[in-house]
Protein backbone atom coordinates (compact mmCIF):
# COMPACT_ATOMS: atom_id res chain seq x y z
CA UNK A 1 0.00 0.00 0.00
CA UNK A 2 1.32 3.20 -0.65
CA UNK A 3 1.40 6.37 1.57
CA UNK A 4 -1.05 8.13 -0.06
CA UNK A 5 -3.68 5.24 -0.24
CA UNK A 6 -2.61 4.39 3.71
CA UNK A 7 -3.19 8.48 3.87
CA UNK A 8 -6.61 8.29 2.55
CA UNK A 9 -7.70 4.99 4.39
CA UNK A 10 -6.77 6.33 7.84
CA UNK A 11 -8.74 10.15 7.05
CA UNK A 12 -11.38 8.08 6.01
CA UNK A 13 -11.52 5.92 9.55
CA UNK A 14 -10.22 9.10 11.56
CA UNK A 15 -13.26 11.40 10.12
CA UNK A 16 -15.74 8.68 10.54
CA UNK A 17 -14.59 8.76 14.44
CA UNK A 18 -14.49 12.50 14.89
CA UNK A 19 -17.76 12.35 13.78
CA UNK A 20 -18.87 9.55 16.10
CA UNK A 21 -17.66 10.93 18.94
CA UNK A 22 -19.05 14.54 18.16
CA UNK A 23 -22.57 12.72 18.27
CA UNK A 24 -22.24 11.35 22.28
CA UNK A 25 -23.56 13.47 25.40
CA UNK A 26 -25.37 16.20 23.85
CA UNK A 27 -28.43 15.49 26.12
CA UNK A 28 -29.67 18.72 28.15
CA UNK A 29 -30.36 17.78 31.86
CA UNK A 30 -29.52 19.25 35.01
CA UNK A 31 -25.79 17.70 35.11
CA UNK A 32 -24.85 18.46 32.15
CA UNK A 33 -21.68 20.28 33.05
CA UNK A 34 -20.30 16.17 33.54
CA UNK A 35 -21.90 16.00 29.92
CA UNK A 36 -19.39 19.09 28.96
CA UNK A 37 -16.41 17.91 30.75
CA UNK A 38 -16.78 14.60 29.20
CA UNK A 39 -16.83 15.92 25.52
CA UNK A 40 -14.43 18.47 26.43
CA UNK A 41 -11.26 15.92 26.99
CA UNK A 42 -12.80 13.20 24.12
CA UNK A 43 -13.05 15.73 21.25
CA UNK A 44 -9.24 17.17 22.05
CA UNK A 45 -8.04 15.19 19.33
CA UNK A 46 -5.41 12.80 19.44
CA UNK A 47 -4.05 10.31 16.80
CA UNK A 48 -7.61 7.80 17.39
CA UNK A 49 -5.06 4.84 16.73
CA UNK A 50 -7.15 2.32 18.89
CA UNK A 51 -10.84 3.14 17.10
CA UNK A 52 -9.08 2.90 13.90
CA UNK A 53 -7.12 -0.68 14.79
CA UNK A 54 -10.50 -1.59 15.67
CA UNK A 55 -12.23 -0.82 12.42
CA UNK A 56 -9.66 -2.31 10.06
CA UNK A 57 -9.50 -5.38 12.10
CA UNK A 58 -13.20 -4.98 11.74
CA UNK A 59 -12.85 -4.82 8.12
CA UNK A 60 -10.24 -7.90 7.62
CA UNK A 61 -12.53 -10.00 9.61
CA UNK A 62 -15.17 -9.48 7.17
CA UNK A 63 -17.75 -6.92 8.53
CA UNK A 64 -18.78 -3.84 7.49
CA UNK A 65 -16.62 -1.48 9.71
CA UNK A 66 -18.73 1.62 9.94
CA UNK A 67 -20.91 -1.46 12.05
CA UNK A 68 -17.96 -1.53 14.66
CA UNK A 69 -17.57 2.40 15.64
CA UNK A 70 -19.36 1.88 18.79
CA UNK A 71 -17.08 -0.49 19.78
CA UNK A 72 -13.89 1.22 18.88
CA UNK A 73 -15.11 4.21 20.16
CA UNK A 74 -15.76 2.89 23.17
CA UNK A 75 -12.11 2.15 23.79
CA UNK A 76 -11.11 6.06 23.43
CA UNK A 77 -13.82 6.56 25.97
CA UNK A 78 -11.96 4.57 28.11
CA UNK A 79 -8.19 5.85 26.88
CA UNK A 80 -9.67 9.19 27.77
CA UNK A 81 -11.04 8.88 30.92
CA UNK A 82 -7.84 6.99 32.10
CA UNK A 83 -5.87 10.40 30.76
CA UNK A 84 -8.56 12.79 32.73
CA UNK A 85 -7.74 10.96 35.92
CA UNK A 86 -3.40 10.54 34.83
CA UNK A 87 -3.51 14.10 34.85
CA UNK A 88 -4.80 14.32 38.17
CA UNK A 89 -2.37 16.47 41.02
CA UNK A 90 -1.56 13.17 42.83
CA UNK A 91 -1.02 11.48 40.10
CA UNK A 92 1.07 13.06 37.14
CA UNK A 93 -0.38 16.20 38.19
CA UNK A 94 -0.10 17.78 34.66
CA UNK A 95 -1.75 21.34 33.90
CA UNK A 96 -1.61 20.89 29.93
CA UNK A 97 -2.75 18.19 27.80
CA UNK A 98 -3.26 18.75 23.72
CA UNK A 99 -2.26 21.55 24.41
CA UNK A 100 -5.25 22.78 26.43
CA UNK A 101 -5.64 23.04 30.24
CA UNK A 102 -6.19 19.72 31.66
CA UNK A 103 -9.82 18.65 32.82
CA UNK A 104 -9.56 19.50 36.58
CA UNK A 105 -7.63 22.87 35.65
CA UNK A 106 -10.53 23.58 33.56
CA UNK A 107 -13.67 22.14 35.27
CA UNK A 108 -11.89 21.52 39.07
CA UNK A 109 -10.59 18.26 40.42
CA UNK A 110 -14.50 17.10 41.46
CA UNK A 111 -15.99 17.27 37.84
CA UNK A 112 -12.60 16.07 36.48
CA UNK A 113 -12.60 12.45 38.80
CA UNK A 114 -16.69 12.25 38.02
CA UNK A 115 -16.27 12.53 34.43
CA UNK A 116 -13.62 9.90 34.25
CA UNK A 117 -16.20 7.91 36.21
CA UNK A 118 -19.00 8.11 33.74
CA UNK A 119 -16.84 7.65 30.29
CA UNK A 120 -15.73 4.05 32.00
CA UNK A 121 -19.72 2.52 32.16
CA UNK A 122 -20.76 4.96 28.74
CA UNK A 123 -17.65 2.70 26.64
CA UNK A 124 -19.28 -0.04 27.80
CA UNK A 125 -22.98 1.18 26.98
CA UNK A 126 -21.78 2.21 23.84
CA UNK A 127 -20.58 -1.73 23.15
CA UNK A 128 -23.88 -3.21 24.43
CA UNK A 129 -26.07 -1.10 22.73
CA UNK A 130 -24.34 -1.83 19.42
CA UNK A 131 -27.65 -2.89 17.39
CA UNK A 132 -25.82 -3.59 14.19
CA UNK A 133 -23.58 -6.65 16.19
CA UNK A 134 -24.72 -9.89 16.94
CA UNK A 135 -25.59 -10.46 21.43
CA UNK A 136 -22.29 -12.87 21.22
CA UNK A 137 -20.21 -10.12 19.37
CA UNK A 138 -21.70 -7.83 21.72
CA UNK A 139 -20.75 -9.91 25.45
CA UNK A 140 -17.36 -10.67 23.87
CA UNK A 141 -16.23 -7.25 23.23
CA UNK A 142 -17.44 -6.11 26.35
CA UNK A 143 -15.52 -8.77 28.04
CA UNK A 144 -12.51 -7.51 26.29
CA UNK A 145 -12.23 -4.25 26.94
CA UNK A 146 -13.90 -5.25 31.06
CA UNK A 147 -10.04 -7.03 31.03
CA UNK A 148 -8.03 -5.04 29.76
CA UNK A 149 -9.20 -1.89 31.54
CA UNK A 150 -9.00 -3.10 34.59
CA UNK A 151 -6.29 -3.90 37.28
CA UNK A 152 -4.49 -6.75 35.51
CA UNK A 153 -4.65 -4.38 32.16
CA UNK A 154 -4.10 -0.79 32.11
CA UNK A 155 -5.14 0.23 36.00
CA UNK A 156 -2.36 -2.10 36.74
CA UNK A 157 0.23 -0.84 34.88
CA UNK A 158 -1.15 2.65 36.28
CA UNK A 159 -0.21 1.41 39.49
CA UNK A 160 3.23 0.17 38.68
CA UNK A 161 4.09 3.66 36.59
CA UNK A 162 2.90 5.90 39.41
CA UNK A 163 3.73 3.80 42.29
CA UNK A 164 6.67 1.96 41.76
CA UNK A 165 10.09 2.15 40.13
CA UNK A 166 10.75 -0.08 37.71
CA UNK A 167 14.35 -0.29 36.82
CA UNK A 168 14.83 -3.77 34.72
CA UNK A 169 13.87 -4.21 31.16
CA UNK A 170 11.56 -6.92 32.41
CA UNK A 171 10.08 -4.55 34.90
CA UNK A 172 9.62 -1.56 32.58
CA UNK A 173 8.11 -4.63 29.82
CA UNK A 174 5.35 -5.17 32.05
CA UNK A 175 4.72 -1.65 32.95
CA UNK A 176 4.36 -0.75 29.57
CA UNK A 177 2.65 -4.15 28.59
CA UNK A 178 0.01 -3.15 31.08
CA UNK A 179 -0.27 0.48 30.66
CA UNK A 180 -0.76 1.18 27.02
CA UNK A 181 -0.35 -2.59 25.73
CA UNK A 182 -3.19 -3.64 27.30
CA UNK A 183 -5.43 -1.03 25.47
CA UNK A 184 -3.88 -1.55 22.41
CA UNK A 185 -4.15 -5.12 21.98
CA UNK A 186 -7.60 -5.11 23.19
CA UNK A 187 -8.36 -2.25 20.07
CA UNK A 188 -6.80 -5.27 17.79
CA UNK A 189 -9.00 -7.70 19.31
CA UNK A 190 -11.93 -6.11 19.53
CA UNK A 191 -12.48 -5.45 15.99
CA UNK A 192 -12.29 -9.38 15.62
CA UNK A 193 -14.47 -10.11 17.76
CA UNK A 194 -16.96 -7.23 17.01
CA UNK A 195 -16.91 -9.44 13.37
CA UNK A 196 -17.26 -12.63 15.49
CA UNK A 197 -13.91 -13.67 13.93
CA UNK A 198 -12.38 -16.97 15.23
CA UNK A 199 -9.49 -17.86 17.79
CA UNK A 200 -6.80 -17.86 15.40
CA UNK A 201 -7.39 -13.88 13.98
CA UNK A 202 -7.64 -13.37 17.51
CA UNK A 203 -4.30 -14.19 18.41
CA UNK A 204 -2.70 -12.62 15.57
CA UNK A 205 -4.63 -9.32 16.52
CA UNK A 206 -2.81 -10.11 20.20
CA UNK A 207 0.50 -9.94 18.40
CA UNK A 208 0.22 -7.38 16.38
CA UNK A 209 -1.15 -5.18 18.98
CA UNK A 210 1.37 -6.39 21.69
CA UNK A 211 4.17 -5.53 19.69
CA UNK A 212 3.08 -2.45 18.01
CA UNK A 213 2.16 -0.95 21.64
CA UNK A 214 5.81 -2.00 22.74
CA UNK A 215 7.57 -0.48 19.52
CA UNK A 216 4.83 2.69 20.50
CA UNK A 217 6.30 2.86 23.77
CA UNK A 218 9.87 2.55 23.01
CA UNK A 219 9.48 5.06 20.57
CA UNK A 220 8.18 7.44 22.88
CA UNK A 221 10.91 6.88 25.14
CA UNK A 222 13.33 8.04 22.40
CA UNK A 223 11.36 11.21 21.40
CA UNK A 224 11.59 12.37 25.38
CA UNK A 225 15.00 12.57 24.47
CA UNK A 226 15.94 13.07 21.03
CA UNK A 227 12.35 14.72 19.86
CA UNK A 228 11.23 18.36 18.76
CA UNK A 229 9.38 19.51 21.57
CA UNK A 230 6.70 21.31 19.30
CA UNK A 231 6.63 17.94 17.16
CA UNK A 232 6.61 16.14 20.19
CA UNK A 233 3.97 17.87 21.79
CA UNK A 234 5.73 17.80 25.35
CA UNK A 235 8.39 18.82 26.97
CA UNK A 236 11.87 16.79 26.02
CA UNK A 237 13.35 15.47 29.13
CA UNK A 238 10.56 15.16 31.36
CA UNK A 239 11.23 11.25 31.95
CA UNK A 240 15.00 11.67 32.90
CA UNK A 241 13.78 15.05 34.80
CA UNK A 242 11.23 12.67 37.08
CA UNK A 243 13.90 9.82 37.35
CA UNK A 244 12.37 7.48 35.66
CA UNK A 245 13.73 4.20 34.08
CA UNK A 246 13.45 4.23 30.31
CA UNK A 247 14.13 2.50 27.55
CA UNK A 248 16.96 4.63 26.43
CA UNK A 249 18.83 3.94 30.00
CA UNK A 250 18.46 0.32 29.14
CA UNK A 251 19.08 0.06 25.77
CA UNK A 252 20.67 3.02 24.84
CA UNK A 253 19.21 5.04 21.44
CA UNK A 254 20.77 2.94 18.64
CA UNK A 255 19.27 -0.68 20.50
CA UNK A 256 15.66 1.37 21.29
CA UNK A 257 15.91 1.38 17.20
CA UNK A 258 16.85 -1.91 16.76
CA UNK A 259 14.03 -3.06 19.09
CA UNK A 260 11.33 -0.85 17.69
CA UNK A 261 12.21 -2.72 14.28
CA UNK A 262 12.30 -5.80 15.84
CA UNK A 263 8.98 -5.27 17.06
CA UNK A 264 7.51 -3.97 14.09
CA UNK A 265 8.39 -6.45 11.82
CA UNK A 266 6.53 -9.17 14.55
CA UNK A 267 4.07 -6.90 14.33
CA UNK A 268 3.74 -6.70 10.36
CA UNK A 269 4.61 -10.59 10.18
CA UNK A 270 1.82 -11.18 12.81
CA UNK A 271 -1.02 -9.84 9.68
CA UNK A 272 0.34 -9.95 6.56
CA UNK A 273 -0.29 -13.60 5.55
CA UNK A 274 -3.67 -13.08 6.82
CA UNK A 275 -5.41 -10.80 4.20
CA UNK A 276 -4.05 -7.59 5.54
CA UNK A 277 -3.75 -5.38 1.82
CA UNK A 278 -1.02 -3.46 3.92
CA UNK A 279 -2.76 -0.98 5.89
CA UNK A 280 -2.03 -2.77 9.19
CA UNK A 281 1.96 -2.95 8.08
CA UNK A 282 1.77 0.72 6.82
CA UNK A 283 0.40 1.85 10.26
CA UNK A 284 2.98 -0.15 12.30
CA UNK A 285 5.69 1.43 10.07
CA UNK A 286 4.66 5.12 10.20
CA UNK A 287 4.36 5.01 14.45
CA UNK A 288 8.02 3.44 14.76
CA UNK A 289 9.17 6.30 12.64
CA UNK A 290 7.19 8.98 13.98
CA UNK A 291 8.44 12.75 15.70
CA UNK A 292 4.76 12.98 17.68
CA UNK B 1 -43.53 -14.28 56.22
CA UNK B 2 -42.72 -13.96 60.19
CA UNK B 3 -39.84 -11.91 61.12
CA UNK B 4 -37.41 -15.51 61.78
CA UNK B 5 -37.62 -16.98 58.45
CA UNK B 6 -37.09 -13.49 57.16
CA UNK B 7 -33.80 -13.01 59.20
CA UNK B 8 -32.64 -16.57 58.16
CA UNK B 9 -33.15 -16.03 54.48
CA UNK B 10 -31.85 -12.93 54.87
CA UNK B 11 -28.68 -14.18 56.82
CA UNK B 12 -27.89 -16.95 54.21
CA UNK B 13 -28.01 -14.55 50.87
CA UNK B 14 -25.65 -12.34 53.40
CA UNK B 15 -23.63 -15.09 53.97
CA UNK B 16 -23.00 -16.29 49.96
CA UNK B 17 -22.70 -12.39 49.39
CA UNK B 18 -19.72 -12.12 51.52
CA UNK B 19 -18.13 -15.75 50.45
CA UNK B 20 -18.04 -14.71 47.47
CA UNK B 21 -16.33 -11.11 47.60
CA UNK B 22 -14.09 -12.85 49.63
CA UNK B 23 -12.61 -14.67 47.16
CA UNK B 24 -12.12 -11.92 44.66
CA UNK B 25 -9.07 -10.04 43.71
CA UNK B 26 -6.85 -12.57 45.71
CA UNK B 27 -4.10 -13.38 43.18
CA UNK B 28 -0.55 -12.50 44.02
CA UNK B 29 1.34 -9.93 41.76
CA UNK B 30 3.88 -7.13 41.05
CA UNK B 31 1.06 -4.36 41.54
CA UNK B 32 -1.32 -6.55 44.16
CA UNK B 33 -1.22 -3.03 46.48
CA UNK B 34 -4.47 -2.16 44.27
CA UNK B 35 -6.26 -5.66 45.07
CA UNK B 36 -5.20 -4.49 48.41
CA UNK B 37 -6.97 -1.84 48.39
CA UNK B 38 -9.86 -2.89 46.73
CA UNK B 39 -10.35 -5.54 48.83
CA UNK B 40 -10.34 -3.29 51.68
CA UNK B 41 -13.34 -1.26 50.50
CA UNK B 42 -15.37 -4.20 49.62
CA UNK B 43 -14.91 -6.75 52.34
CA UNK B 44 -15.65 -3.62 54.82
CA UNK B 45 -19.21 -4.46 55.65
CA UNK B 46 -22.32 -3.34 55.17
CA UNK B 47 -25.80 -4.18 54.05
CA UNK B 48 -25.20 -5.96 51.24
CA UNK B 49 -28.76 -4.82 50.24
CA UNK B 50 -28.04 -4.43 46.40
CA UNK B 51 -26.39 -8.25 45.63
CA UNK B 52 -29.56 -9.38 47.66
CA UNK B 53 -32.10 -7.57 46.24
CA UNK B 54 -30.59 -9.17 43.07
CA UNK B 55 -30.37 -12.51 44.08
CA UNK B 56 -34.13 -12.56 45.41
CA UNK B 57 -35.57 -11.16 42.44
CA UNK B 58 -33.63 -14.14 40.43
CA UNK B 59 -35.58 -16.37 42.46
CA UNK B 60 -38.38 -15.27 42.00
CA UNK B 61 -38.06 -15.15 38.34
CA UNK B 62 -37.14 -18.77 38.59
CA UNK B 63 -33.01 -18.76 38.93
CA UNK B 64 -31.12 -20.88 41.05
CA UNK B 65 -30.09 -17.94 43.07
CA UNK B 66 -26.63 -18.98 43.19
CA UNK B 67 -26.15 -18.35 39.51
CA UNK B 68 -27.05 -14.87 39.85
CA UNK B 69 -23.96 -14.51 42.40
CA UNK B 70 -22.05 -12.55 39.89
CA UNK B 71 -24.15 -10.58 38.95
CA UNK B 72 -25.11 -9.13 42.34
CA UNK B 73 -21.80 -8.79 43.62
CA UNK B 74 -20.72 -6.80 40.19
CA UNK B 75 -23.36 -4.43 41.81
CA UNK B 76 -21.32 -4.46 45.39
CA UNK B 77 -17.70 -3.44 43.46
CA UNK B 78 -19.89 -0.57 41.72
CA UNK B 79 -21.21 0.59 45.26
CA UNK B 80 -17.51 0.26 46.50
CA UNK B 81 -16.00 2.09 43.71
CA UNK B 82 -18.75 5.20 44.38
CA UNK B 83 -17.84 5.27 48.08
CA UNK B 84 -14.35 5.39 47.40
CA UNK B 85 -14.45 8.18 45.00
CA UNK B 86 -16.72 10.12 46.75
CA UNK B 87 -14.98 9.95 50.22
CA UNK B 88 -12.30 11.83 48.41
CA UNK B 89 -10.78 15.09 49.38
CA UNK B 90 -12.49 16.50 46.30
CA UNK B 91 -15.31 15.75 47.09
CA UNK B 92 -17.36 14.83 50.53
CA UNK B 93 -13.56 14.38 52.46
CA UNK B 94 -14.81 11.96 54.89
CA UNK B 95 -12.06 10.26 57.06
CA UNK B 96 -13.95 7.38 58.41
CA UNK B 97 -16.05 5.08 56.63
CA UNK B 98 -18.17 2.35 58.79
CA UNK B 99 -15.65 2.94 61.43
CA UNK B 100 -12.20 2.27 59.18
CA UNK B 101 -10.74 5.09 57.86
CA UNK B 102 -11.37 5.85 54.11
CA UNK B 103 -9.23 4.44 51.69
CA UNK B 104 -7.57 7.70 50.77
CA UNK B 105 -6.70 8.03 54.45
CA UNK B 106 -5.42 4.13 54.75
CA UNK B 107 -4.07 4.37 51.29
CA UNK B 108 -3.06 7.75 49.85
CA UNK B 109 -5.20 9.91 46.72
CA UNK B 110 -3.61 7.66 43.78
CA UNK B 111 -4.55 4.52 45.09
CA UNK B 112 -7.77 5.25 46.26
CA UNK B 113 -8.98 6.77 43.23
CA UNK B 114 -7.13 3.76 41.01
CA UNK B 115 -8.76 1.52 43.54
CA UNK B 116 -12.40 2.76 42.39
CA UNK B 117 -11.03 3.06 39.05
CA UNK B 118 -10.14 -1.02 38.91
CA UNK B 119 -13.54 -1.85 40.82
CA UNK B 120 -15.79 -0.98 37.64
CA UNK B 121 -14.52 -3.08 34.88
CA UNK B 122 -14.19 -5.59 37.22
CA UNK B 123 -17.71 -5.17 37.83
CA UNK B 124 -18.16 -5.57 34.01
CA UNK B 125 -15.70 -8.45 33.94
CA UNK B 126 -17.87 -10.54 37.12
CA UNK B 127 -21.51 -10.14 34.61
CA UNK B 128 -19.74 -10.75 31.08
CA UNK B 129 -18.03 -14.09 32.53
CA UNK B 130 -20.86 -15.36 34.71
CA UNK B 131 -20.67 -19.16 32.75
CA UNK B 132 -24.19 -19.98 34.30
CA UNK B 133 -25.93 -17.05 32.65
CA UNK B 134 -27.05 -17.37 29.28
CA UNK B 135 -25.22 -15.09 26.51
CA UNK B 136 -28.63 -12.53 25.90
CA UNK B 137 -28.56 -12.63 29.99
CA UNK B 138 -25.24 -11.57 30.39
CA UNK B 139 -24.98 -8.95 27.55
CA UNK B 140 -28.59 -7.47 29.38
CA UNK B 141 -27.50 -7.62 32.38
CA UNK B 142 -24.22 -5.47 31.83
CA UNK B 143 -25.79 -2.64 29.94
CA UNK B 144 -28.62 -2.26 32.59
CA UNK B 145 -25.17 -1.87 35.03
CA UNK B 146 -23.72 -0.19 32.49
CA UNK B 147 -26.80 2.85 32.69
CA UNK B 148 -27.47 2.87 35.93
CA UNK B 149 -23.55 3.76 37.01
CA UNK B 150 -23.11 6.16 34.30
CA UNK B 151 -23.94 9.84 33.93
CA UNK B 152 -27.36 9.34 33.51
CA UNK B 153 -27.32 7.56 36.84
CA UNK B 154 -25.31 7.25 39.38
CA UNK B 155 -22.35 9.95 38.78
CA UNK B 156 -25.17 12.07 37.58
CA UNK B 157 -26.71 12.10 40.94
CA UNK B 158 -23.14 12.97 42.39
CA UNK B 159 -22.97 16.11 40.10
CA UNK B 160 -26.09 17.31 41.43
CA UNK B 161 -25.11 16.00 45.31
CA UNK B 162 -21.88 17.51 45.24
CA UNK B 163 -21.96 20.66 42.79
CA UNK B 164 -25.50 21.82 42.67
CA UNK B 165 -27.92 22.51 45.55
CA UNK B 166 -31.12 20.92 45.71
CA UNK B 167 -33.83 23.44 46.92
CA UNK B 168 -37.16 21.90 46.22
CA UNK B 169 -38.50 18.18 46.29
CA UNK B 170 -38.69 17.66 43.19
CA UNK B 171 -34.63 18.47 42.61
CA UNK B 172 -34.09 16.47 46.10
CA UNK B 173 -36.26 13.85 44.00
CA UNK B 174 -34.03 13.97 40.95
CA UNK B 175 -31.00 13.74 43.05
CA UNK B 176 -31.55 10.41 44.95
CA UNK B 177 -33.34 9.08 41.93
CA UNK B 178 -30.07 9.05 40.40
CA UNK B 179 -27.44 9.10 43.12
CA UNK B 180 -28.79 5.83 44.97
CA UNK B 181 -31.96 4.88 43.35
CA UNK B 182 -30.52 3.90 39.80
CA UNK B 183 -28.67 1.10 41.17
CA UNK B 184 -31.06 -0.02 43.76
CA UNK B 185 -33.06 -0.25 40.41
CA UNK B 186 -30.59 -2.09 38.71
CA UNK B 187 -30.42 -4.84 41.63
CA UNK B 188 -33.90 -5.22 41.51
CA UNK B 189 -33.90 -5.77 37.64
CA UNK B 190 -30.49 -7.00 36.93
CA UNK B 191 -32.37 -10.56 39.26
CA UNK B 192 -35.26 -10.46 36.49
CA UNK B 193 -32.45 -10.11 33.53
CA UNK B 194 -30.13 -12.54 34.82
CA UNK B 195 -33.47 -15.16 34.94
CA UNK B 196 -34.16 -14.08 31.67
CA UNK B 197 -37.52 -12.44 32.96
CA UNK B 198 -40.06 -10.55 30.92
CA UNK B 199 -40.98 -7.06 30.53
CA UNK B 200 -43.56 -7.05 33.03
CA UNK B 201 -41.20 -8.64 35.65
CA UNK B 202 -38.47 -5.87 34.59
CA UNK B 203 -41.02 -3.27 35.38
CA UNK B 204 -42.16 -4.34 38.52
CA UNK B 205 -38.65 -4.74 39.63
CA UNK B 206 -38.08 -1.16 38.74
CA UNK B 207 -41.08 0.62 41.06
CA UNK B 208 -40.61 -1.55 43.92
CA UNK B 209 -36.79 -0.40 43.33
CA UNK B 210 -37.28 3.25 43.08
CA UNK B 211 -39.53 3.03 45.67
CA UNK B 212 -37.36 1.15 48.11
CA UNK B 213 -34.82 3.89 47.15
CA UNK B 214 -37.13 6.79 47.93
CA UNK B 215 -38.26 5.34 51.38
CA UNK B 216 -34.63 4.77 51.88
CA UNK B 217 -33.33 8.12 51.49
CA UNK B 218 -36.32 9.43 53.06
CA UNK B 219 -35.57 7.78 56.16
CA UNK B 220 -31.47 8.49 55.65
CA UNK B 221 -32.40 12.24 56.07
CA UNK B 222 -34.95 11.34 59.07
CA UNK B 223 -31.97 9.40 61.26
CA UNK B 224 -30.04 12.32 60.39
CA UNK B 225 -31.96 14.17 62.73
CA UNK B 226 -33.39 12.11 64.93
CA UNK B 227 -30.87 9.42 64.96
CA UNK B 228 -28.89 7.64 67.77
CA UNK B 229 -25.05 8.12 66.70
CA UNK B 230 -24.10 4.94 67.51
CA UNK B 231 -26.70 2.72 65.49
CA UNK B 232 -26.73 5.26 63.01
CA UNK B 233 -22.98 4.66 62.07
CA UNK B 234 -22.01 8.58 60.86
CA UNK B 235 -22.92 11.91 63.26
CA UNK B 236 -26.34 13.29 63.78
CA UNK B 237 -26.69 16.86 62.07
CA UNK B 238 -24.21 16.15 59.25
CA UNK B 239 -26.71 17.12 56.48
CA UNK B 240 -27.69 20.26 59.09
CA UNK B 241 -23.72 21.23 59.36
CA UNK B 242 -23.39 21.35 55.91
CA UNK B 243 -26.32 23.31 54.85
CA UNK B 244 -27.90 20.99 52.94
CA UNK B 245 -31.57 20.64 51.61
CA UNK B 246 -33.29 17.42 52.89
CA UNK B 247 -36.60 15.52 52.78
CA UNK B 248 -36.93 16.70 56.70
CA UNK B 249 -36.35 20.69 55.95
CA UNK B 250 -39.28 19.81 52.69
CA UNK B 251 -41.79 17.53 54.47
CA UNK B 252 -41.43 18.02 58.30
CA UNK B 253 -40.69 14.72 60.29
CA UNK B 254 -44.05 13.82 60.29
CA UNK B 255 -44.82 14.28 56.91
CA UNK B 256 -41.18 12.25 56.28
CA UNK B 257 -42.51 9.42 58.16
CA UNK B 258 -45.87 9.55 56.09
CA UNK B 259 -43.46 9.40 52.80
CA UNK B 260 -41.62 6.55 53.74
CA UNK B 261 -44.95 4.98 54.41
CA UNK B 262 -46.67 5.98 51.19
CA UNK B 263 -43.32 4.07 49.20
CA UNK B 264 -42.95 1.16 50.53
CA UNK B 265 -46.80 0.30 50.66
CA UNK B 266 -46.02 1.21 46.44
CA UNK B 267 -43.05 -1.14 46.53
CA UNK B 268 -44.96 -3.81 48.46
CA UNK B 269 -47.98 -3.67 45.86
CA UNK B 270 -45.70 -3.87 42.82
CA UNK B 271 -44.44 -7.34 44.26
CA UNK B 272 -47.44 -8.57 46.04
CA UNK B 273 -49.05 -10.25 43.57
CA UNK B 274 -46.21 -11.44 41.54
CA UNK B 275 -45.45 -14.76 43.70
CA UNK B 276 -43.64 -12.16 46.56
CA UNK B 277 -43.47 -14.91 49.48
CA UNK B 278 -43.30 -12.30 51.63
CA UNK B 279 -39.20 -11.94 51.60
CA UNK B 280 -39.40 -8.25 49.61
CA UNK B 281 -42.13 -6.94 51.50
CA UNK B 282 -40.44 -7.71 55.23
CA UNK B 283 -37.33 -6.06 53.48
CA UNK B 284 -39.12 -2.72 52.37
CA UNK B 285 -40.59 -2.54 55.78
CA UNK B 286 -37.50 -3.80 57.73
CA UNK B 287 -35.95 -1.02 55.95
CA UNK B 288 -38.43 1.74 56.27
CA UNK B 289 -38.28 1.27 60.33
CA UNK B 290 -34.74 0.85 60.44
CA UNK B 291 -32.15 2.88 62.88
CA UNK B 292 -29.27 2.23 60.94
Amino acid sequence: MDKATFDAQYQTYLQAVEDYLRGLFTAKTDYDQIFTAMRYSLLAGGKRIRPILTLEFARLCGLDWHKALPVGCALELVHTYSLIHDDLPCMDDDDLRRGKPTSHKQFGETLAILAGDALQPAAFELILSAVDLRDTARANCALILAKAAGADGMVGGQVLDTLCHATTQDQLAQVHRLKTGALLMAACQLGCAAADGDELQLNCAKIYGENLGMAFQIRDDVLDVVGDEADFGKPIGSDEACGKTTYVNLLGIDGCAQAVERCTVTACDAVATWGDDGFLQCLAKSLAGRNH
